[in-house]
Protein backbone atom coordinates (compact mmCIF):
# COMPACT_ATOMS: atom_id res chain seq x y z
CA UNK A 1 0.00 0.00 0.00
CA UNK A 2 1.51 3.09 -0.86
CA UNK A 3 1.22 6.01 1.52
CA UNK A 4 -0.46 9.33 0.70
CA UNK A 5 3.32 10.98 1.27
CA UNK A 6 4.78 8.55 -0.84
CA UNK A 7 1.98 9.27 -3.66
CA UNK A 8 2.93 13.13 -2.94
CA UNK A 9 6.62 12.24 -3.33
CA UNK A 10 6.10 10.36 -6.77
CA UNK A 11 4.02 13.27 -8.04
CA UNK A 12 7.00 15.76 -7.46
CA UNK A 13 9.67 13.12 -8.28
CA UNK A 14 7.23 13.44 -11.87
CA UNK A 15 7.14 17.04 -11.94
CA UNK A 16 10.58 17.52 -11.82
CA UNK A 17 11.53 15.26 -14.59
CA UNK A 18 9.35 16.46 -17.43
CA UNK A 19 10.60 19.76 -16.69
CA UNK A 20 14.49 18.17 -16.53
CA UNK A 21 14.54 19.97 -12.99
CA UNK A 22 16.31 16.51 -11.25
CA UNK A 23 19.67 18.56 -12.16
CA UNK A 24 18.54 21.66 -9.85
CA UNK A 25 16.98 19.28 -7.58
CA UNK A 26 20.07 18.42 -4.94
CA UNK A 27 19.24 17.93 -1.33
CA UNK A 28 21.76 21.00 -0.66
CA UNK A 29 19.78 23.60 -3.55
CA UNK A 30 16.32 21.57 -1.72
CA UNK A 31 17.54 22.66 2.22
CA UNK A 32 18.11 25.94 0.82
CA UNK A 33 14.28 26.30 -0.81
CA UNK A 34 12.96 24.94 2.11
CA UNK A 35 14.63 27.66 4.37
CA UNK A 36 13.54 30.40 1.64
CA UNK A 37 10.03 29.11 2.01
CA UNK A 38 10.02 28.86 5.91
CA UNK A 39 11.29 32.19 5.67
CA UNK A 40 7.97 33.29 4.04
CA UNK A 41 5.73 31.48 6.30
CA UNK A 42 7.78 33.07 9.45
CA UNK A 43 6.96 36.42 7.56
CA UNK A 44 3.77 35.91 8.20
CA UNK A 45 3.63 36.12 11.74
CA UNK A 46 6.07 38.21 12.27
CA UNK A 47 4.27 41.36 13.40
CA UNK A 48 0.71 39.63 15.36
CA UNK A 49 0.56 39.01 18.49
CA UNK A 50 0.07 35.20 19.95
CA UNK A 51 -3.33 35.80 19.83
CA UNK A 52 -3.85 37.32 16.51
CA UNK A 53 -1.98 34.13 15.03
CA UNK A 54 -4.22 31.80 16.79
CA UNK A 55 -7.50 33.63 14.95
CA UNK A 56 -5.70 35.02 11.60
CA UNK A 57 -8.53 36.57 9.11
CA UNK A 58 -9.44 34.33 5.98
CA UNK A 59 -6.69 36.40 3.88
CA UNK A 60 -3.65 35.73 5.81
CA UNK A 61 -4.78 32.59 6.70
CA UNK A 62 -5.09 31.75 2.92
CA UNK A 63 -1.65 33.21 2.54
CA UNK A 64 -0.49 31.18 5.60
CA UNK A 65 -1.85 27.37 4.22
CA UNK A 66 -0.15 28.39 0.40
CA UNK A 67 3.11 28.95 2.38
CA UNK A 68 2.87 25.61 4.55
CA UNK A 69 2.30 24.09 1.20
CA UNK A 70 5.14 25.25 -0.70
CA UNK A 71 7.75 24.15 2.84
CA UNK A 72 5.78 20.68 2.47
CA UNK A 73 6.18 20.33 -1.10
CA UNK A 74 10.23 20.86 -1.00
CA UNK A 75 10.13 19.13 2.96
CA UNK A 76 8.40 16.15 0.62
CA UNK A 77 10.82 16.34 -2.33
CA UNK A 78 14.16 16.51 -0.13
CA UNK A 79 13.60 13.58 1.90
CA UNK A 80 12.69 11.76 -1.36
CA UNK A 81 16.14 12.39 -3.06
CA UNK A 82 17.91 11.69 0.34
CA UNK A 83 15.86 8.21 0.31
CA UNK A 84 14.37 9.58 3.73
CA UNK A 85 10.73 8.00 4.74
CA UNK A 86 9.14 11.10 6.29
CA UNK A 87 6.66 9.53 8.28
CA UNK A 88 9.00 6.70 9.71
CA UNK A 89 11.53 9.35 10.92
CA UNK A 90 8.69 11.75 12.49
CA UNK A 91 6.98 8.80 14.24
CA UNK A 92 10.20 7.57 15.06
CA UNK A 93 11.35 11.04 16.80
CA UNK A 94 8.11 11.53 18.03
CA UNK A 95 8.14 8.16 19.90
CA UNK A 96 11.93 9.28 20.97
CA UNK A 97 10.46 12.96 22.38
CA UNK A 98 7.59 10.96 24.35
CA UNK A 99 10.59 9.00 26.25
CA UNK A 100 12.64 12.06 26.80
CA UNK A 101 10.21 14.54 27.82
CA UNK A 102 8.87 12.58 30.68
CA UNK A 103 5.24 14.45 31.20
CA UNK A 104 5.35 14.31 34.66
CA UNK A 105 8.80 16.14 34.59
CA UNK A 106 8.16 18.75 31.83
CA UNK A 107 4.61 19.19 32.71
CA UNK A 108 3.76 23.07 31.67
CA UNK A 109 7.08 24.34 31.54
CA UNK A 110 9.09 25.41 28.80
CA UNK A 111 11.90 25.99 31.37
CA UNK A 112 12.88 22.71 31.88
CA UNK A 113 13.20 21.82 28.53
CA UNK A 114 16.29 21.54 26.59
CA UNK A 115 17.09 24.03 23.58
CA UNK A 116 14.74 21.82 21.25
CA UNK A 117 11.52 21.18 23.54
CA UNK A 118 9.09 21.87 24.47
CA UNK B 1 -10.85 7.27 7.02
CA UNK B 2 -8.29 8.92 8.96
CA UNK B 3 -5.01 9.49 7.17
CA UNK B 4 -1.38 9.23 8.16
CA UNK B 5 -0.94 13.23 8.33
CA UNK B 6 -3.82 13.12 10.62
CA UNK B 7 -2.81 10.50 12.83
CA UNK B 8 0.51 12.12 13.36
CA UNK B 9 -1.32 15.13 13.89
CA UNK B 10 -3.63 13.37 16.61
CA UNK B 11 -0.58 12.31 18.72
CA UNK B 12 1.22 15.76 18.71
CA UNK B 13 -1.78 16.94 19.81
CA UNK B 14 -1.98 14.56 22.94
CA UNK B 15 1.90 14.40 23.36
CA UNK B 16 1.25 18.75 23.99
CA UNK B 17 -1.83 17.64 25.87
CA UNK B 18 -0.38 15.78 28.04
CA UNK B 19 2.47 18.19 29.46
CA UNK B 20 0.41 21.53 29.37
CA UNK B 21 2.19 22.70 26.78
CA UNK B 22 -0.89 23.73 24.75
CA UNK B 23 0.18 27.11 25.81
CA UNK B 24 3.43 27.40 24.09
CA UNK B 25 2.18 26.33 21.15
CA UNK B 26 0.59 29.38 19.39
CA UNK B 27 0.79 29.75 15.52
CA UNK B 28 3.34 32.04 16.03
CA UNK B 29 5.48 30.22 18.47
CA UNK B 30 5.51 26.41 16.44
CA UNK B 31 6.43 29.02 12.82
CA UNK B 32 9.76 30.09 15.02
CA UNK B 33 10.19 26.62 16.08
CA UNK B 34 9.76 25.59 12.59
CA UNK B 35 12.04 27.53 11.29
CA UNK B 36 15.02 26.78 14.11
CA UNK B 37 14.94 23.75 12.91
CA UNK B 38 15.08 24.28 9.26
CA UNK B 39 18.52 26.00 10.16
CA UNK B 40 19.73 23.25 12.24
CA UNK B 41 18.84 21.16 8.72
CA UNK B 42 20.38 23.68 6.86
CA UNK B 43 23.26 23.59 8.67
CA UNK B 44 23.80 20.15 7.83
CA UNK B 45 24.23 20.65 4.30
CA UNK B 46 26.19 24.07 4.34
CA UNK B 47 29.82 23.01 3.46
CA UNK B 48 28.92 20.36 1.32
CA UNK B 49 29.27 20.30 -2.32
CA UNK B 50 26.03 19.80 -4.56
CA UNK B 51 27.36 16.22 -5.29
CA UNK B 52 28.67 15.61 -1.30
CA UNK B 53 24.89 16.42 -0.52
CA UNK B 54 23.33 13.91 -2.63
CA UNK B 55 25.60 10.95 -1.22
CA UNK B 56 25.84 11.54 2.31
CA UNK B 57 27.65 8.91 4.52
CA UNK B 58 25.63 7.08 7.01
CA UNK B 59 26.08 9.06 9.96
CA UNK B 60 25.31 12.50 8.18
CA UNK B 61 22.15 11.19 6.90
CA UNK B 62 21.42 9.95 10.13
CA UNK B 63 21.36 13.33 11.20
CA UNK B 64 19.49 14.99 8.40
CA UNK B 65 16.82 11.87 8.92
CA UNK B 66 16.69 13.26 12.80
CA UNK B 67 16.42 17.07 11.16
CA UNK B 68 13.68 15.98 8.51
CA UNK B 69 11.75 14.65 11.34
CA UNK B 70 11.98 17.30 13.69
CA UNK B 71 10.85 19.65 10.22
CA UNK B 72 7.85 17.21 9.65
CA UNK B 73 6.81 17.41 13.65
CA UNK B 74 6.70 21.19 13.78
CA UNK B 75 5.08 21.79 9.96
CA UNK B 76 2.50 19.24 10.91
CA UNK B 77 1.45 20.94 14.49
CA UNK B 78 1.50 24.58 13.50
CA UNK B 79 -0.74 23.07 10.43
CA UNK B 80 -3.32 21.32 12.79
CA UNK B 81 -3.43 24.46 15.44
CA UNK B 82 -4.05 26.65 12.33
CA UNK B 83 -6.70 24.26 11.52
CA UNK B 84 -5.01 23.74 7.99
CA UNK B 85 -5.40 20.13 6.05
CA UNK B 86 -1.78 20.29 4.92
CA UNK B 87 -2.35 17.19 2.07
CA UNK B 88 -5.03 19.02 0.91
CA UNK B 89 -2.65 22.22 0.58
CA UNK B 90 0.23 20.75 -0.65
CA UNK B 91 -1.57 18.74 -3.56
CA UNK B 92 -3.84 21.82 -4.21
CA UNK B 93 -0.25 23.92 -4.34
CA UNK B 94 1.17 21.42 -6.59
CA UNK B 95 -1.65 21.55 -9.08
CA UNK B 96 -1.34 25.10 -9.38
CA UNK B 97 2.29 24.75 -9.95
CA UNK B 98 2.12 22.01 -12.49
CA UNK B 99 -0.39 24.78 -14.83
CA UNK B 100 1.82 27.67 -13.83
CA UNK B 101 5.40 26.28 -14.71
CA UNK B 102 4.54 24.70 -18.35
CA UNK B 103 6.84 22.06 -18.80
CA UNK B 104 7.93 22.99 -22.45
CA UNK B 105 8.52 26.70 -21.33
CA UNK B 106 10.35 25.46 -18.29
CA UNK B 107 12.11 22.58 -19.58
CA UNK B 108 15.74 22.47 -18.08
CA UNK B 109 15.98 26.30 -17.17
CA UNK B 110 15.60 27.23 -13.31
CA UNK B 111 16.56 30.80 -15.63
CA UNK B 112 13.16 31.68 -16.46
CA UNK B 113 11.51 30.29 -13.36
CA UNK B 114 9.74 32.88 -11.34
CA UNK B 115 11.64 33.29 -7.37
CA UNK B 116 9.87 30.64 -6.23
CA UNK B 117 10.52 28.51 -8.78
CA UNK B 118 11.78 25.32 -9.99
CA UNK C 1 39.40 55.47 6.53
CA UNK C 2 38.71 51.84 7.23
CA UNK C 3 35.61 51.91 8.96
CA UNK C 4 34.88 48.92 11.89
CA UNK C 5 33.41 46.55 9.50
CA UNK C 6 35.81 46.73 7.08
CA UNK C 7 37.80 46.04 9.86
CA UNK C 8 36.42 43.11 10.59
CA UNK C 9 35.67 41.55 7.30
CA UNK C 10 39.24 42.30 6.78
CA UNK C 11 40.03 39.81 10.11
CA UNK C 12 37.72 37.44 8.84
CA UNK C 13 39.23 36.87 5.39
CA UNK C 14 42.67 36.61 7.23
CA UNK C 15 40.86 33.86 9.56
CA UNK C 16 39.76 31.99 6.35
CA UNK C 17 43.00 32.29 4.87
CA UNK C 18 45.27 30.76 7.59
CA UNK C 19 42.64 27.90 7.74
CA UNK C 20 42.22 27.69 4.18
CA UNK C 21 38.93 27.91 4.44
CA UNK C 22 38.00 30.05 1.21
CA UNK C 23 37.34 27.03 -0.88
CA UNK C 24 34.70 25.98 1.50
CA UNK C 25 33.28 29.96 1.96
CA UNK C 26 31.73 30.06 -1.34
CA UNK C 27 28.49 33.02 -1.53
CA UNK C 28 26.22 29.61 -1.90
CA UNK C 29 27.66 27.87 1.30
CA UNK C 30 27.78 31.48 3.90
CA UNK C 31 24.07 31.98 2.88
CA UNK C 32 23.30 28.77 4.00
CA UNK C 33 25.95 28.78 7.63
CA UNK C 34 24.22 32.46 7.80
CA UNK C 35 20.72 30.97 7.74
CA UNK C 36 21.70 28.09 10.33
CA UNK C 37 23.10 30.54 12.87
CA UNK C 38 19.57 32.56 12.35
CA UNK C 39 17.90 29.46 13.06
CA UNK C 40 19.74 29.09 16.29
CA UNK C 41 18.69 32.37 17.22
CA UNK C 42 15.08 32.60 16.61
CA UNK C 43 14.97 29.37 18.57
CA UNK C 44 16.01 31.38 21.54
CA UNK C 45 13.29 33.21 21.32
CA UNK C 46 10.86 30.61 20.27
CA UNK C 47 8.67 29.77 23.55
CA UNK C 48 9.71 33.54 24.81
CA UNK C 49 6.27 35.55 25.07
CA UNK C 50 6.74 39.09 23.66
CA UNK C 51 7.19 40.57 27.17
CA UNK C 52 9.71 38.00 28.42
CA UNK C 53 11.72 38.64 25.24
CA UNK C 54 12.15 42.20 26.04
CA UNK C 55 14.24 41.34 29.43
CA UNK C 56 15.50 38.38 29.12
CA UNK C 57 17.45 37.13 32.47
CA UNK C 58 21.14 36.91 32.06
CA UNK C 59 21.57 33.42 30.85
CA UNK C 60 19.56 33.70 28.15
CA UNK C 61 20.70 37.15 26.99
CA UNK C 62 24.02 35.87 26.41
CA UNK C 63 22.99 33.18 24.61
CA UNK C 64 21.25 35.79 22.40
CA UNK C 65 24.59 37.86 22.49
CA UNK C 66 26.48 34.83 20.93
CA UNK C 67 24.15 33.93 18.17
CA UNK C 68 23.91 37.38 17.34
CA UNK C 69 27.68 37.81 16.89
CA UNK C 70 27.49 34.24 14.86
CA UNK C 71 25.38 36.06 12.66
CA UNK C 72 26.99 39.17 12.09
CA UNK C 73 30.72 37.29 11.62
CA UNK C 74 28.57 35.09 8.43
CA UNK C 75 26.51 38.54 7.22
CA UNK C 76 29.71 40.43 7.50
CA UNK C 77 31.80 37.64 5.88
CA UNK C 78 28.92 36.67 3.20
CA UNK C 79 28.83 40.67 1.67
CA UNK C 80 32.90 40.56 1.76
CA UNK C 81 33.10 37.85 -0.39
CA UNK C 82 30.35 39.24 -2.88
CA UNK C 83 32.17 42.17 -2.82
CA UNK C 84 29.60 44.62 -1.21
CA UNK C 85 29.82 47.13 0.72
CA UNK C 86 27.17 46.49 3.72
CA UNK C 87 26.80 49.51 5.45
CA UNK C 88 26.72 51.64 2.31
CA UNK C 89 23.80 48.81 1.14
CA UNK C 90 22.44 49.49 4.89
CA UNK C 91 22.20 52.95 4.68
CA UNK C 92 20.27 52.97 1.44
CA UNK C 93 18.00 50.64 2.20
CA UNK C 94 17.02 52.99 4.95
CA UNK C 95 16.67 55.64 3.10
CA UNK C 96 14.74 53.77 0.73
CA UNK C 97 12.51 52.54 3.37
CA UNK C 98 12.48 56.19 5.17
CA UNK C 99 10.11 57.11 1.66
CA UNK C 100 8.56 54.41 1.00
CA UNK C 101 6.55 53.66 4.57
CA UNK C 102 5.44 57.61 4.97
CA UNK C 103 5.59 58.19 8.69
CA UNK C 104 1.96 60.01 8.26
CA UNK C 105 0.40 56.99 6.83
CA UNK C 106 2.19 54.14 8.36
CA UNK C 107 1.84 55.55 12.12
CA UNK C 108 1.20 52.78 14.85
CA UNK C 109 -0.02 50.39 12.22
CA UNK C 110 1.28 46.87 10.77
CA UNK C 111 -1.44 46.53 9.09
CA UNK C 112 -1.07 48.57 6.05
CA UNK C 113 2.72 48.14 5.83
CA UNK C 114 3.70 45.63 2.99
CA UNK C 115 4.78 42.11 3.33
CA UNK C 116 8.53 43.81 4.48
CA UNK C 117 7.31 46.37 6.96
CA UNK C 118 7.30 47.55 9.47
CA UNK D 1 33.26 58.43 19.61
CA UNK D 2 29.83 56.93 17.69
CA UNK D 3 30.63 54.06 15.75
CA UNK D 4 28.76 53.76 12.52
CA UNK D 5 26.75 50.65 13.57
CA UNK D 6 25.56 52.43 16.43
CA UNK D 7 24.98 55.67 14.04
CA UNK D 8 23.30 53.09 11.96
CA UNK D 9 21.09 52.15 15.39
CA UNK D 10 20.10 55.14 16.70
CA UNK D 11 18.69 56.19 12.82
CA UNK D 12 16.56 52.51 12.94
CA UNK D 13 15.35 54.03 16.30
CA UNK D 14 14.09 57.48 15.21
CA UNK D 15 12.64 55.51 12.20
CA UNK D 16 10.92 52.73 14.47
CA UNK D 17 9.73 56.11 16.85
CA UNK D 18 8.27 58.48 14.33
CA UNK D 19 6.03 55.56 12.93
CA UNK D 20 4.87 54.60 16.92
CA UNK D 21 6.31 51.49 15.50
CA UNK D 22 8.39 50.51 19.02
CA UNK D 23 5.09 48.69 19.67
CA UNK D 24 5.84 46.09 17.10
CA UNK D 25 9.39 45.78 17.58
CA UNK D 26 9.56 43.25 20.21
CA UNK D 27 12.96 41.61 20.03
CA UNK D 28 10.68 38.11 19.60
CA UNK D 29 8.96 39.91 16.52
CA UNK D 30 12.54 41.36 15.25
CA UNK D 31 14.15 37.96 15.28
CA UNK D 32 11.23 36.66 12.85
CA UNK D 33 11.56 39.16 11.11
CA UNK D 34 15.49 38.83 10.47
CA UNK D 35 14.08 34.83 9.40
CA UNK D 36 12.09 36.00 7.23
CA UNK D 37 14.62 38.37 5.20
CA UNK D 38 17.66 35.39 5.96
CA UNK D 39 14.91 33.42 4.12
CA UNK D 40 14.87 35.92 1.21
CA UNK D 41 18.73 36.19 1.11
CA UNK D 42 18.85 32.27 0.81
CA UNK D 43 16.21 31.89 -2.08
CA UNK D 44 18.36 33.85 -4.06
CA UNK D 45 21.27 31.91 -3.81
CA UNK D 46 19.30 28.43 -4.22
CA UNK D 47 19.68 27.52 -7.72
CA UNK D 48 23.10 28.79 -8.11
CA UNK D 49 26.04 26.17 -8.59
CA UNK D 50 28.55 27.49 -6.12
CA UNK D 51 30.40 29.08 -9.06
CA UNK D 52 27.54 30.89 -10.37
CA UNK D 53 27.12 32.30 -6.78
CA UNK D 54 30.52 33.57 -7.11
CA UNK D 55 29.99 35.59 -9.89
CA UNK D 56 26.47 36.29 -9.97
CA UNK D 57 25.40 38.88 -13.29
CA UNK D 58 24.66 42.63 -12.14
CA UNK D 59 20.78 42.33 -11.74
CA UNK D 60 20.78 38.79 -9.17
CA UNK D 61 23.93 40.93 -7.38
CA UNK D 62 21.73 43.83 -6.80
CA UNK D 63 18.78 41.36 -5.45
CA UNK D 64 21.32 40.05 -3.35
CA UNK D 65 22.60 43.47 -1.97
CA UNK D 66 19.06 44.34 -1.29
CA UNK D 67 18.69 41.60 0.68
CA UNK D 68 21.99 41.93 2.78
CA UNK D 69 20.86 45.18 3.44
CA UNK D 70 17.77 44.20 4.90
CA UNK D 71 18.92 41.54 6.98
CA UNK D 72 21.64 44.01 8.38
CA UNK D 73 19.01 46.52 9.55
CA UNK D 74 16.87 43.90 11.46
CA UNK D 75 20.37 42.55 12.57
CA UNK D 76 21.00 46.03 14.29
CA UNK D 77 17.75 46.90 15.41
CA UNK D 78 17.23 43.55 16.99
CA UNK D 79 20.73 43.81 18.62
CA UNK D 80 19.50 47.65 19.71
CA UNK D 81 16.34 46.71 21.53
CA UNK D 82 18.25 43.79 23.30
CA UNK D 83 21.01 46.46 24.47
CA UNK D 84 23.40 44.18 23.16
CA UNK D 85 27.07 46.14 21.82
CA UNK D 86 27.26 43.84 17.78
CA UNK D 87 30.38 44.77 17.00
CA UNK D 88 31.90 44.15 20.33
CA UNK D 89 30.12 40.68 20.53
CA UNK D 90 31.23 40.00 16.69
CA UNK D 91 34.98 40.72 17.85
CA UNK D 92 34.44 38.83 21.08
CA UNK D 93 33.44 35.46 19.38
CA UNK D 94 35.84 35.81 16.39
CA UNK D 95 38.65 35.61 19.04
CA UNK D 96 36.79 32.74 20.54
CA UNK D 97 36.92 31.02 16.91
CA UNK D 98 40.82 31.92 16.82
CA UNK D 99 41.29 30.41 20.03
CA UNK D 100 38.70 26.96 19.28
CA UNK D 101 39.97 26.63 15.88
CA UNK D 102 43.50 26.40 15.92
CA UNK D 103 44.98 27.07 12.60
CA UNK D 104 47.06 23.81 12.45
CA UNK D 105 44.57 21.61 13.27
CA UNK D 106 41.89 22.46 11.23
CA UNK D 107 43.90 23.39 7.61
CA UNK D 108 42.02 23.03 4.80
CA UNK D 109 39.43 20.55 6.39
CA UNK D 110 35.58 21.05 7.03
CA UNK D 111 35.33 17.87 8.42
CA UNK D 112 37.48 17.88 11.25
CA UNK D 113 35.25 21.47 12.44
CA UNK D 114 32.52 21.10 14.95
CA UNK D 115 29.01 21.78 13.51
CA UNK D 116 29.60 25.33 14.10
CA UNK D 117 32.65 25.48 11.60
CA UNK D 118 34.43 26.63 9.80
Amino acid sequence: MTSELECLAARLREFARVREWEQFHTPKNLAMALAGEVGELVAEFQWLTAEESASPDRETLDRMRTELADVTLYLVRLADVLGVDLMAAAQAKLEDNDRRYDAERYRGSARKAPPSGP
